[in-house]
């Protein structure tokens, strides 16, 4: 398919462009033309949208997720940690299957697509039945191995990345494990010489709580961080998830590793875990990117809420309202979401880059007048704002309908698993 | 005009009544009938709704706003209290007139319609022309005044008090003064005499940052809540704006002159001005309601967002997953915001109540499975689920449209006026 946008705003996210009023060409599943002007060429388009002054930009990366745990979604809030694992989740993970899993994945994604959401990092139970259902649905992801003490092994780690890379055309998958409270040392050994065979960025839930690493210092009288790092495991980069409660010598590290985090703001507020020290992270140069976390514990799968809240919070935090401004909150939820990806094609509109493109509706009353757009985006943006979402050419939702997919079937598959898993 | 809602879920928010399914007619503007079967009468309707499942509650109640500042939406974010009040947010204010305020908040009233919020409780520069708005735009509203040592004087404050109440039907006055600092003790002193006049509430801005209330000791040895309650302004109740900063000594004396908390949770983070004292307030039996502050330190006008950040910022403040749980949140939302307001009949849905009623969109994947409906509403919900918000018996927004308003016409006002503000 062959689309010409015309009489749009565009926001590239390229590093100091502004804003500009123009036209963008996607050939099939790539950008081929970005101009003030109409493209001079020969294509001949399947459609041509009048933009009518809304904005295209890159699409927003969920760069931390567990999506198939949209069967849990208002199952068990405001309760502790323990009680909401141990009773509520747990005991109906144990009885999930992957096809469960393929459905519940697929539920996930209509939701990150009415969020403009156009690639995500997920990690849950069955990544091949997972990875499928990203496929059949055209969305863009990367599975990360929740590798852990209880399963599955090094061995089926390995064999998973060598399969699962390349197995679905959009989707990839990453070396990870759970976190460290979940592995015993002996398994991250054997995981850090997977790493430098395969020379893999490692992926993990890392300093999420204060408890996680008091506990990690009783063990081994090291930070989650510094333990890992001694142990080679960032060798190869990577990225941490949450990172809440790092030190300043653990910031040193990730620098240094050339490791990124990616911070979840809503999880982390819904959770009473903390808030993330994102100014330190920006003044040091760690890439920050965002996740939404699980459904089960956010519970939404919204990017406008992450971006939000990661600043509204570190302003609360520092006591000061200049903290984390709109612009680099924008950059968070899609350039720095791709370089956690590794998704180098999909960070910034530019001609030869993924169509990995949404429309944002500046006809809302939240988003007039338009005096910055990147701060009505920030600070006033909601799923309302949502005027399109394409990935890899193509569109997969427009004017709040699902494209070739019947949602409320999927709604159903979802149904009929939860009264099952009761 | 009768409208019959049928294959509705209803949420009525009376006290520990569950959510059922059945049907709610509407005539003219009250609420004729509320039950599981079909109303038996000879009522003939001039539409019937089927809702396909979807849940009717009570409006929204948004308790402290200043529409007005829509103009300023993304001018001056980022920034320090003192740099955008004087640099950007003052010099603009001293050029507005009473058409920029009426064409300003409806602008505002557009936005409120898309967040399911009937009513508010606004605090800005020309109460007249702003009453006017309200009302002409089909939404309900208190004005309150702003009265501050700056204007206008005591005597305006009357004339506005006995002139707008029942001018407009859908708006009421409210006796409110800006705030401690901005109010010498004398006028406060002869506002406190019309008070005891009328035997009115008192509204107010009052302990919203450490250094308001840090500066009231210094003035007067004691904080503002317990400096109003020694001039009578709290006589006869009232409402506190903000209350981030109380004291328990503040919360006994709120809980026996009978004031209500507006909570602003957003305007509270961005401004970096604290989290208010949520689950104390509850434990006292201090009713708590919900606001969004203005338009130019939230920046949405969104319901959905204060009711996640209320219980979100609750729980990280106290670091405990179960503080604040959702239904809590959302009796906040609709029975305390009336509670504030002074309307007694648009708190639940019941037979004879006003007509203030929104549909939530259940076929949304944020809202799936559905487990727990007012957990999804208060930790899922979003814009995007406003499938309907009906204003004293008139449907003012419906499937994402706004019903006999230009809203295009409204944008360019708004335009316009920030052009000759710049």
């Amino acid at each position: 398919m062959n689309i010409r946008f015309y009489n749009a705003r565009i926001l590239t996210m390229k590093d100091n462009e502004d804003i500009f009023e123009g036209e963008l060409v996607v050939r099939d599943n790539r950008i081929e033309y970005i101009g003030t002007t109409p493209m001079e060429s020969e294509l001949s388009y399947d459609r041509e949208i009048d933009c009518k002054g809304n904005l295209l930009m890159p699409g927003f990366k969920d760069a931390h997720t567990h999506s198939g745990m949209t069967a849990f979604r208002s199952l068990a809030d405001d309760l502790n940690l323990q009680d909401w694992l141990n009773n509520e989740i747990f005991p109906r993970e144990a009885k999930m299957t992957d096809d469960d899993c393929y459905k519940l994945t697929r539920l996930a994604v209509l939701e990150y697509l009415t969020s403009g959401i156009t690639a995500v990092e997920d990690m849950y139970l069955t990544p091949d039945s997972i990875g499928r259902a990203f496929n059949d649905m055209g969305m863009r992801a990367e599975i990360v191995s929740g590798l852990n003490k209880f399963g599955p092994t090094v061995e089926v780690l390995e064999e998973r990345y060598n399969e699962l890379n390349g197995k679905y055309p959009l989707v990839g998958f990453k070396m990870g494990v759970h976190a460290e409270y979940t592995c015993d040392k002996d398994l991250l050994i054997r995981v850090s010489e997977l790493i430098h065979k395969y020379k893999a960025p490692l992926y993990v839930h890392m300093s999420e709580t204060k408890q996680e690493v008091e506990e990690c210092i009783d063990r081994y009288g090291m930070t989650p961080v510094a333990f890992f790092d001694s142990l080679g495991l960032f060798d190869f980069g990577g990225v941490i998830y949450h990172g809440v409660w790092t030190t300043i010598e653990d910031m040193i590290i990730l620098k240094n590793r050339n490791i990124s985090v990616v911070s979840n703001p809503a999880s982390n507020a819904k959770l009473a875990s903390g808030i993330a020290p994102i100014s330190e992270y920006l003044k040091r140069g760690i890439p920050v990117a965002l996740g939404t976390d699980g459904p089960s514990s956010n519970n939404a799968l919204d990017m406008f809420r992450e971006m939000y809240l990661v600043t509204a919070l570190a302003k609360l935090k520092e006591m000061d309202p200049t903290a984390v401004p709109a612009e680099e909150v924008l950059k968070m939820a899609t350039v720095n979401g791709s370089l956690t990806l590794e998704h180098k094609d999909t960070d910034v509109l530019d001609k030869g880059k993924l169509a990995d493109i949404i429309m944002i509706d500046l006809h809302q009353p939240n988003m007039q007048p338009i005096l910055n757009i990147p701060k009505n985006i920030v600070y006033s943006g909601s799923k309302i704002n949502i005027k399109m979402t394409m990935i890899d050419g193509k569109i997969l939702y427009e004017n709040g309908e699902f494209i070739g997919v019947d949602a409320d079937e999927i709604y159903r598959d979802a149904e009929k698993i939860m009264e099952r898993l009761k």
